[in-house]
Parts: C-alpha cells; structure tokens; sequence
C-alpha cells in the first residue's frame, strides 16, 4: 500500500484522538459539576448563613446597625472560606430612618369607622409633620397625567399612582419595570405641583395585605414630601372609593429621617488565580436590604449563593486558575455608593473583570442567566458562553441576553461580560422590599441549585476563560 | 433588587417584542398560544376554584362527605363550560377513617417528660385499641434489614423506617422514589414479622415539623396495624434516643377504622370534536385526596389545570377537531377505582385517546411534559411531539421520557401517547400529604402559568393529531 494513501487515515486518527481528548474534557466537566452540584445539596452553608442574616440580624438599611453587622457577620464567614485575602472596602451611605409606624387612614363612604390602610414608607421620602395630615386624594395611572391636571388640581392634595402590574407578562420582572416608575419618580413629580403626600399601590402582582417599600428620588432642590406604599388590597379598596364618591379624604402621617451620611463597608474576599490572575472572576449580591422584613430573597440570597461558591470549591479543593473574587456590595438599594466605589477602585487599579456574575433576583429555582457586554464583545463572548450549555443544560439552565445586576453594570466598560443569575421569577413580588421577605419565604433546595448553578460557571470561566485578547 | 437603572431593561423588552411580534406574524401558532397565556393570566378561574377545592370543602379522601362535596362541585363547574356533556362515572371506593387523632409519645432519655411527636396515621393502616401500645422501637433503614433481624427481634416491637430522602437528586420525585418503598411495604412487612406497630420517617427531604400521611398497603391476609408517619425532625430526634440508649420505649395510639366501601365517581364533561371526533385527548387530574391538609397541590391543582383548559378554549371561542375531554379521577391516592373504571368503559366503548394528559405533580411554575408510550409507536410520537417545541420554549416548556401518570397509565393500551405535566418539584414534598397543602402554599401565577402550558399542548394535539393510521 503507498504510504501517501496512508494520510487521509492517519489525519483521521490525529481528529479522532483530538475529539476523543475533548469528549474525555467533557467528561471531566460533567462529573466536576456534578459534584458541584452534591456538595451544595448535602453539603451546603447557604441556607444557614441566609437565616442568620435574615432571622437574627433582620433587615440592614445603609447606615443602620443591622447594615454594620451584616458587615462583620460575612466578612467572618469569609475568613473561614481558606481565600487569599478579605478585605472591607470604605463606602459613604445615606442613612434614611422609618421612625415611628407609617399611618395611611381613610373613612369608608357612608362609614363612622376609620379603616387603617397597611402602608409604609418610601426610602427616602419625607415627614408629614407629627400630626399627620389629612388631605383630598386624587388617582392617577400615569406620571403623565400629572401633567395634564396640572398644579390647579393637584395643589394641597395627596396623589395616589394605582397603575397596576401587567399580569400578562410571563416573567414578573417586566411587569415590575413596567409600574415602577410611579414609585421612583411620581412622588417627587406630585410635589412639584404641590401635592402634600403621594400613596402608591405596591409594586407587587399580588392581591395581598403587605405594604411593599422600595426607592423613591428626590431631585436636588425638591423638598421630599411624605410617599407611603399601600397594599393592593388597600389601593383596590381606595380606588373603589373614590369611583362611588368623588371626593374621598385620606389621613396620613409618617415622620422618616434624613441622618447625616455614614461610613460602611463592601466585603470582599477573593482567591488568587494560580495562571492567570489578572483575570478577575467577580460574584457577588447586595448585603443592604430594606429595614422591614429580613432581606432573605433581596438580597441576603445573592451574598449567600456567592459565599457558598467559595465554599464548594473549597470543599471540592478547586484551585482556580484566574481570580476568583466575592463582593457583597453595600447599599443597591438606595443610591448604589458601594458599587460605585467599587468600580472607580478597580479602574484606578486598571483591573479587568473578564466576568462579573451578580445574584440579585431571589433564591429560587434556577433558570439560567442573562448577559450582557459592550457591544464590540458581546456576540463573540456569548457565544462562548453558550458552548458550555450542553454540561448546564441537564440542570435546566439557559443563556440570555439581558442585564447583569445594579451593582455590577459600572464595570461594563471593563470589557469584560456582565452575568445575572436568573431563578424563576412568579414568587420574587410576593415578598420583594416587605415584611414577609424572610426564611420561610426560602425553600432551601431552591436556594442549594442557585448556589450550586452559579459556582458551575464560574468553574467553566475559570478554567476555559473568554478567550481574552491579551 | 433596585430598579432605577431600567433604561437597558426596558430597551430589552422592546427588542423582545419586536421580535415576538415578527415571530407571531409568521405563525398563528404563536399568536394563539400567546391568548392561552393572556386568558390564564388575566381572566382565569383556575384559582378561584382551587380555593373553593381546599378550604371550603377541604380534604376529600375517597368515600368522605368531602369528596361528595368536590364531585358535585365540579360538576357544577364544568357545567358552565359550554361542554357537550357532563357526567358522573359511578366507581366503588375503598372508604378508610382516621379517627381520633393519632399520637406519638417517647419519653426521652434521663426525662421525666414526654415528648409527642407529630404523627399521622397511614391511609388503610390499623389501630391500637383504645388504650394504645408501649413498646421498644427498633430502627431500620431498608425493608430487607427486617428479613436479616428476623421474627426473634421484630415480634411484640414497634418497626421505625427512617431512611432519609437523598437530596442529590435534583428532581425530588427521584428522591421519594427512593425511599417511599418504607412507607407503601414497611408496615405489612413488619406485622408479618410480628410487630406490633410501625412508625415511617415522613416522606419529604425537609427537616421541619409536618407528619406526611399517604398509603400503605396490608395484603390480602395480614391484619393491619397501627403505621404513623412522624416529621423528619420527630424521626431525627427519635434515632437520636436511639443511637444514645439502645432501648427507647414509644407509646403510639390510633384508631382508624376501615367502613363499607362507598360510591361514588369520576367527574367527566367533553366537547365533540368536529372533525375527528374518535380521536380523544384527555386531560386530568385526581379530584380525591388526603384528608388531613387542602388537598390543594395534590391534587386540586390538577383538577383545576384540567378545568381551566375548558374555561380558556371557551374564552377564546375555539372549536375542537378532536374529541377534548376532561376527567376529574376519584380515588388515585388509595386504589385508583375511578382509573380502572373508566378505562374498563373506555375499552368497552372501543375508544382511542389519541392522547392523555395527567396533572399530578403540583400547581408550580412549569417546566415541561414527560411522555410514555407503548414501545412500537413512542419514538415517532414523541418526535412528532417534539416538532412544537419552537412554540413552547419560549415559555420555557421542555419534553422529556417518562411515565404519564397513575390514573391514565390504564389507557397505554390504546396506543396512544401518555404525558404528565411536569412542574418544578423542588417544593412538592414540602407539602405533599400535609395538612399545609393548602392554597397558601399555591402561587397564583404558577398555578395559572401551568394551565396555560396545558392548554397550549391540548391546542397543539387537536389541530395537528399525532399522524393516527386510519
């Protein structure tokens, strides 16, 4: 036989070997995640960690007590997860303070019963005075309507925003950004035209009883006036009111706190890559939450999901090839100063986050996650990410396009992707930003594969990188 | 989760739209499945019913008052759906009562105080007597440790099954699976060897505090006795007495008692098809359950998914080809009379279900289909199945093998194609056979979601068939 008929055979032998050597990779993957996998569900601290930030130290608003000792709380923890380094980093917070209970009244038509509202109110939102106001309410459904009524019919009154969420949306974050601009901007926006307090139906699916607080902006030069988030069993109840009876007077009083800015801390901790550690992997969530309830979906779940890679890996005896970083940032929710401090950091260090993957849409069942980069990158990088999907596709994850998180879009100029973890989406409105948001809202196997889904890329990141120009 | 950065998130859903919008142009596929969702999230009664199902009738176990209650009440529901026909299948039932509530009492060690344990009694176990039994307990974790301990050992003592759920699985039906053998055969197993009594570790991978009753099966010829599920953390603290003292001595009485069996029915109603109307699709769920709890995941969830499908074609005027059927089973839990009853008249009747789907893992945010078929026709079923998929996932839907359900296997024979529909499970053993399987325990838009993955398939499957021979 001529050796040159020999060629097509042996290159084929040469191609085969090379799949043979990938599929064996594949293996290798399969069963490393897999582990992951065990370790998270028999293994796991997350749950216990999340009662503790939940249940004993509760809600932690930027600035508070709660806030300074979920600091310390995880920064231990992390001492004991064998990183190479742990560290706080300095953050200037506001510190808004609830004060004495929010009261939302109103006298039913044709009543000589007062009916107490459940209300509570906004994060930075203003005082009515001790003695509480009463005052004519007016509906509106738009930011623009407010426009239209003009300060003739708004002047001394109390605007209440009553648009509703979209049920038609399959995932609750769309109908969440869909009605959340009437909590962010309208009482900032009635105040303008001289309203004297603002009611919003809460930002939730749901017919419930639960008050839902959250953000509210107040522009420099706006004096804030009181804004109360009501239930929507309530905004249902007070919009049926002023259908049989024009004129429909409610009596608010709430007597929040503006308090001078306080010092407080991002915790971070990473392990240094072992080849390449200037690629940083970043995972991470928010350790502030609202001051009611204990935070435990929003986001006590996102700083415990990113503890608790750390301690799989450890578990697993993992030695990342890149660095792999967890930040629990401070205050996402009113004014994002640790995410900000953080990013001006790092540029100034001229680090490169090759990922970052934020945590911050509840502890339940994992669906995937949505990425995003700037535009030059995107196509190339997502496609790698989506290579990977046959070893995450048995656990039912997908790829998608959309955000990162809050805390982590300052580092998309970095060049790097932008990861945000997506668990199922129907439950996060029945407890975000209120008082049920706690332990028992969390099934802690859903809480487990969350953990378990994120350290599983970051493993895949670490040891295939993005293929980054260096 | 702070939503002041909306402006990328916003941008996104109008991208998606459009797209959506392109898509659906081509397709009047996708534009109906997209008014199934509408219908089930914005106009549905799925929920409503399910209410009325869990805490105004309640636990409906076969032969009760209560399950009398749901047949009427059903009926009189899918008498409003604009059906062709509805009607009662007489069916005899096995008719079991709890009785006066069960207790289990250990005196712990070095104690002078009880501890009760929180128990229930099995469905179709037996009692103690009305003074109760005291007797040692002797652990076991597999069915076949009794054989190797022998009559000398088991005789005159009280049998405790505790072999945990492995939390590896990620679908916890694998997990019950494997361990529910101890629940179904232990007690029999244990009387043969002369127990005197038998306690089962509840049947969910939580630790908390809930008992989990369901069946247990006495063979023709062995008497039964007494069988108590205890909480996983009743059954921890118990093998931990044991473990520290190797005689620990329990009390336990219970006094069920086994009636005449009873009538009663399936609850069924149909819409002719049109064009084929030899052709069924049958979609279901069991209208029975346990009497302790709602019965609201298991299995009103499935009635009312069933329901719901009527409810929502009606809505949207449409006109089946197919003979579409509903059938609400009575008596899955402890027997399955009504699944054997109407395939015994279904066979008689020569009928042909094209295709049969079951509801009976949950009213949890949906995941998909598993499918089952007798061997000759399931792989070009299901391909057939898996044509649709592009008009599904983007509900995130997924087809998978896998058996069908308890009360239409009986219908394999037909050769036609069996589908259950298939939930997250993550959550269904925390409620499952408790008296926390109760509509607080149902989401709303999970229950509403799964009606509509539902009734997308029923859509598909009439209009396009399963390319039948003739």
């Amino acid at each position: 036989m001529n050796k040159i008929f020999l060629l097509p055979f042996f290159l084929f032998l040469l191609q085969t070997n090379s799949v043979f050597a990938q599929e064996a990779e594949k293996d290798e993957d399969a069963f490393f995640i897999r582990s992951i996998y065990d370790q998270a569900l028999v293994n796991g601290s997350a749950y216990d960690w999340l009662f503790h930030l939940s249940e004993n130290i509760g809600g932690r608003i930027s600035g508070s007590d709660e806030a300074q000792e979920a600091v310390e709380y995880t920064k231990k923890i992390m001492d004991t997860l064998a990183l190479d380094k742990v560290w706080l980093q300095e953050c200037t917070v506001p510190h808004w303070v609830r004060g004495d209970m929010e009261i939302a009244q109103i006298m039913p038509f044709g009543s000589v019963e007062k009916k107490t509202m459940q209300a509570a109110a906004l994060g930075n939102s203003g005082g009515t005075g001790a003695q509480g106001i009463t005052a004519d309410v007016i509906e509106v459904m738009e930011l623009a309507d407010l426009d239209k009524l003009g300060r003739e019919n708004i002047e001394g009154k109390i605007v209440f925003f009553n648009r509703p969420f979209n049920q038609k949306y399959i995932r609750t974050f769309y109908a969440y950004g869909g009605a959340v601009d009437q909590r962010v901007f309208g009482p900032a926006k009635a105040a303008k035209y001289g309203a004297v307090g603002t009611l919003v139906r809460s930002m939730t699916g749901r017919l419930d009883d639960v008050p839902h607080t959250g953000v509210t902006i107040f522009e420099e030069g706006i004096e804030p006036i009181a804004a109360l988030a009501i239930s929507t069993n309530d905004a249902e109840f007070l919009s049926d009111q002023i259908k049989q009876n024009k004129t429909v007077k409610v009596f608010i009083r709430a007597n929040p706190k503006k308090m001078p800015d306080a010092i407080s801390y991002n915790v971070i901790g990473e392990i240094k890559g072992s080849e390449k550690p200037e690629e940083i992997i970043l995972v991470g969530g928010h350790l502030d939450s609202w001051d009611i309830g204990g935070g435990a979906h929003d986001d006590g779940a996102g700083c415990v999901h990113s503890m608790e890679v750390f301690n799989i890996l450890k578990n697993l005896n993992y030695k990342p090839k890149r660095t792999i970083r967890c930040v629990l940032f401070m205050n996402e929710e009113n004014g994002l100063a640790g995410a900000t401090e953080y990013a001006k950091v790092s540029n100034e260090n001229k680090e490169f986050h090759m990922a970052a993957i934020e945590s911050d849409a509840g502890g339940f069942t994992p669906r995937g996650f949505s990425c995003d980069a700037v535009d030059e990158i995107f196509k190339d990088k997502y496609k790698q990410l989506t290579q990977w999907l046959p070893l995450l596709e048995p656990y039912r994850l997908a790829f998608e396009k959309g955000g990162g998180g809050a805390d982590i879009t300052p580092l998309k100029s970095q060049n790097g992707i932008l990861i945000g973890f997506r668990p199922d989406s129907q439950r996060y409105f029945d407890y975000h930003h209120t008082k049920i948001d706690r332990i028992e809202a969390v099934n802690k196997r859903e809480l487990e594969l969350g953990a378990a889904s994120i350290t599983s890329l970051v493993y895949l990141l670490d040891k295939y990188g993005l293929d980054n120009k260096e």
